[in-house]
C-alpha cells in the first residue's frame, strides 16, 4: 500500500500459481508438469543459440515459430500470434479483444488467471457454473443474453472434463458477434481441437501452450491462433507492451517441439496410458473421478476433506493441487499425470494415509 | 480494423523497432547492440540449463536473478524486480505507477516508447522540450506544476546526453510526491547512476537492460531497482499478467552477466575507447556530435539531410538509424559504437559518400 501506486494496483488479486518448492525427491504432481523431459531437438536447438549471437535482438515477430506453428495446424502465418507463454498471451487478448460493454462469459469453475486478467483490464465477467457433472453447457452460454466474449478451456481446468467439437461449432454458430477464446492447454491428452473451425469462424480463437504437451513449462511459449483480424489485435497490443518477447533460444527450442511429431505423439500417448491406470487404481481406492482429457485427473475421495488428503499426501513427499474456493470443489485433488514410477508412489501413499 | 477489436485497439500507435535485417555481411550500428559477445559464463550458465529440467516451470519470482542484482548495486532482493526485458519492465511501470490524474511528465525527444505505453493504459502525458543544446533541464520538471510522475533515460535516447546525479537529487528534492523513473539502459558507458539514491528517496525507480551493456538483446531481461513498495506495485501487476515471465535459461544466463565483472568492465571501457574514437573521426569530417554517454553518437552534418546521409550508409550496407519525426532531430544520425573494425568501415562508408 503506497501512495505512489496507481489505483488500479489497490484492486488487484493477483493469480497465485502451484507452489515450486527448491526440495528434493519430491514427487511433484501439482502444476501438471510434463513428467517427461522435452525433445532432444529442443535442446540442440537451444544450444545453437547459446552463441554469441545473443547479442542480437531476436526477431521481433518470431517469424519461424509463427512458420512451424502454422506448418502444424495446417494454417498460414497471418493466423498465429506467439507469446511468452500462453499466460502472456491470454493477457493480452483480454486487453485486445474481450474488453467491451457487455460482460465476458467464463465458468465459474475454470482456470482461476481468467478473473485477475479481467481486473487487470477492466473487463466486466459474468460467471455461467458449471452443470452438476462439473460440465460446461452451451446452451448456457446461448442464452445468456449480450456477451463481450466467451472464453473458457477445453478440456476445462482444473475439472479435467472436455466438451466435444460439435459443441463448440454450435457455440459458434449462435454466437457470431463476439470473440469466442478456447484454451486449449490440455487439449493434446484427449480432447478435440477447434482449430479446424478457425477458417470458417472469424470469431474463433484458439490458445495454446507448451508447456505441457511438449514438456516446456520452463521455457514460456505459447501462441494463439484464429483470424488475420484477431491476430492483428494482438500484434498491436504486444507492440505496444513488449518488441521482443520472446529471446532467441525460446523462438529456436519452440521451432524444433513444434517440428518433432514423433516425440509429441509418444510422449502424449505414454501419459494418456498412464492417465488411464491412474484413474482405474483411484477408483479402486473409492475415488470419484471425473473424465479426463487432460494431463491431470479431478478427484475426490467421498467422506474426506480435499486438504486433509492434500496435507496426508505431502507429509509423504508426494505434492498434489486442491483448492478451497468455491466450495464446490474443496474435496477434490487436481492430481497431475506423472510417470508410471510416480504414479506408484502416489498410490502408495494414498494407501498408506487411507490404512490410518 | 474489426468489429470483434477492443476500443482501445483502434487508437493505437505501436512502437516500432530498429530494423532487424537477415541480411549476411551487414555492419549493423542501428539498434545499439553490443558488439561483442556475452560473457562466456553467460553461455555456460544457459548450457546447464538446456537439459530435462525445462520440464518444469521456471520459479515465478526468480529469486536468484534478484539477489544477482541486489548484490550488484548493494542493495536488498525485497528492492529489486525483474522482467522479460526492460521494455516489459517499463509497460509494468507504466501500469502500476504512472497512472494518475496530473500529466505524466517526459521528454519531447526521447525513448520514443513512453507515449506508445501512455496510450496502451491511458496515462496523460505533457511533453517538456529539451533545451537549445538537446539537454533535459531539471529546473522544466520542477517548474511544471503538478504530476502523475516523471520518466526520462539518463543517458537520454536517441541523443546520448546524460544529466549529473546532483541534478536527479535536486529532481527528488523538489518532487517528493510522485514517481521519478530513471531509465539507465545506456548508464553503463558513461553516466552517473540514480541507483545510490534509492536508500534516501522512496518515489524513485531506476530501469536497467541487459542488452545493452552485458551484450544480451537476444535474452530479453531487464530490471528495476527502488523502495520495496513501487516493487510490490509493480510484481502485483506482474502477477495479475504473467506469472513466469523469465524462462529457465534467461535467468541463469542473467544472473551469470551479472556475477561476471570483470568481463563487464572490460568490454565497457573498449566500447568508450571507440566511441571516442568514432567521435573524433565524426567531427574531424566536419560532424556535429552530441557529447555521448552511452554505446551510441547522435550526430548531423550540416548541410545534408539525415535520411540521404542514412540511405547513402546502408547502399554500403551500414547501417544507423535515423528518425523523422520530430523534425527537429531529422538531420540527426544515431549511430551504435561498434567494434574497432565496424568503426573503420562506418568511416570509409562516409568518405566514399561525401567524396561523391
Amino acid at each position: 500500500m503506497s501512495r505512489y501506486w496507481s489505483e488500479i494496483v489497490h484492486t488487484l488479486t493477483p493469480y497465485v500459481p502451484g507452489e515450486q518448492p527448491k526440495i528434493e525427491g519430491l514427487v511433484k504432481l501439482n502444476t501438471n508438469e510434463c513428467p517427461y523431459g522435452p525433445s532432444q531437438a529442443v535442446l540442440d536447438a537451444m544450444a545453437g543459440q547459446t552463441t554469441e549471437a545473443l547479442r542480437l535482438y531476436p526477431d521481433p515477430q518470431a517469424g519461424s515459430l509463427k512458420d512451424a506453428v502454422a506448418r502444424h495446424h495446417g494454417l498460414r502465418a497471418d493466423q498465429v500470434f506467439v507469446g511468452n507463454g500462453s499466460d502472456e498471451v491470454l493477457a493480452h487478448v483480454f486487453m485486445a479483444l474481450l474488453r467491451h460493454e457487455a460482460p465476458l462469459l467464463h465458468p465459474d469453475i475454470s482456470y482461476s488467471f481468467y478473473p485477475v486478467y479481467a481486473r487487470l483490464y477492466g473487463v466486466t465477467t459474468r460467471e455461467l457454473p458449471l452443470d452438476a457433472q462439473f460440465g460446461i453447457q452451451v446452451d448456457d452460454y446461448l442464452a445468456a443474453g449480450p456477451n463481450g466474449g466467451i472464453i473458457f478451456p477445453n478440456p476445462n481446468a482444473p475439472t479435467g472434463r472436455a466438451i466435444p467439437l460439435a459443441d463448440i461449432e454450435r457455440l459458434l454458430q449462435g454466437n457470431p458477434d463476439s470473440v469466442v477464446v478456447i484454451d486449449e492447454a490440455y487439449v493434446d491428452f484427449g480432447a478435440q481441437t477447434a482449430a479446424t473451425l478457425i477458417d470458417r469462424h472469424p470469431q474463433l480463437l484458439v490458445v495454446r501452450t507448451l508447456s505441457k504437451s511438449r514438456a516446456l513449462a520452463g521455457l514460456r511459449v505459447g501462441y494463439a491462433i484464429g483470424h488475420p483480424d484477431l491476430i492483428e489485435a494482438l500484434t498491436r497490443v504486444k507492440d505496444s507492451f513488449n518488441s521482443y518477447p520472446l529471446d532467441r533460444a525460446a523462438i529456436a527450442g519452440a521451432v524444433a517441439a513444434m517440428d518433432d511429431v514423433a516425440w509429441f505423439d509418444a510422449t502424449c500417448a505414454r501419459i494418456v496410458a498412464t492417465r488411464e491406470r491412474m484413474t482405474a487404481a483411484l477408483q479402486a481406492r473409492g475415488f470419484e473421478v471425473l473424465p479426463s482429457a487432460a494431463n491431470f485427473v479431478f478427484a475426490r475421495l467421498p467422506g474426506h476433506a480435499g486438504a486433509e488428503l492434500a496435507a496426508g499426501l505431502r507429509a509423504q513427499r508426494v505434492l498434489v493441487r486442491q483448492f478451497s474456493k468455491p466450495a464446490r470443489i474443496a474435496d477434490f485433488l487436481r492430481i497431475t499425470v506423472g510417470t508410471e514410477a510416480q504414479t506408484d508412489v502416489l498410490i502408495a501413499a494414498l494407501d498408506t494415509l487411507l490404512a490410518r
